[in-house]
């Protein structure tokens, strides 16, 4: 065990933060790249995994997950029903709000895209420590816990992209 | 040591991914809150670290290592200047693209803004352990290293915020 000061591991986690934003833009560029041919957008690939996760949801339901505007999802969802990747169903509890479900294109899609992001996640977990994941995954979740109290609105200004 | 499949390696790396995006958000949300009543935007903060880390830079040498567009850069060194952060020094390489600087109010503003910053964090930090915080490294270099390749051109489409 090394011993680490206070200050020392406050520096070290803002090492850490410093490379979201360079990470964040690469991994971005790299999920773009694998939509080419198939007319989804970043936002459309993001919805298509959310549903593929909880099933169905309205629109409201999918911007609250995904932290984004209702009216930005809106775009998206309106846009993924027209290339067929989604269809609409009644929503019990919301008779003016429809529920969307991913359709069978919409889940091969989603399967075929992640398969091949994944192939290319691979080369780079190999050449990690399994037990260094697991501890890059806690400090990960500990920074969104513990900056949770930031997120509220997701209308408010974008960060520095 | 714990035995891990590729699959499994990759899809671990892909949990730690799906958290950059909230983690972007909801720092630069607290980043946003540290500026209030300084005057400056989250990427005039950005702008006087790099100039206290690296000393004088031309706008497209400081658009370069942020990965910004440099139109967006001239912008925000301008109000920098204009609000006596930054001064203008001549450039020996470049007649007509001056080298700015931070000035002795520009340093002490951004050494008290990220003094509040690493407060902030080391709450989070505290509750780490040191080793979590080098693999966590170690994983987010392998991340931002392994996907260089899509790093090219700052003016490029923004990731989805």
């Amino acid at each position: 065990m090394t011993e680490t000061t206070p200050d020392q591991a406050a520096a070290r986690l803002y090492d850490f933060i410093r490379l979201i934003r360079p990470a964040h833009r690469r991994l971005a560029r790299s999920v773009a790249a694998h939509l080419d041919g198939t007319g989804l957008s970043l936002g459309g690939r993001a919805v298509l995994e959310l549903l593929a996760e909880t099933g169905p949801l309205s629109v409201a339901g999918a911007a609250r997950l995904l932290f984004l505007a209702r009216q930005q999802v809106q775009l998206v969802m309106d846009s993924l029903e027209q290339q067929g990747y989604v269809e609409k169903r009644p929503n019990p509890a919301h008779r003016r709000s429809p529920l969307f479900a991913l359709t069978d294109q919409g889940r091969r899609a989603f399967a075929e895209l992640h398969t091949r992001e994944l192939a290319r996640l691979a080369d780079i977990a190999d050449r990690l420590e399994g037990a260094d994941l697991s501890a890059a995954l806690r400090v990960m979740t500990a920074l969104v816990e513990g900056f949770g109290a930031y997120e509220d609105d997701p209308d408010a200004p974008r960060p520095l992209a």
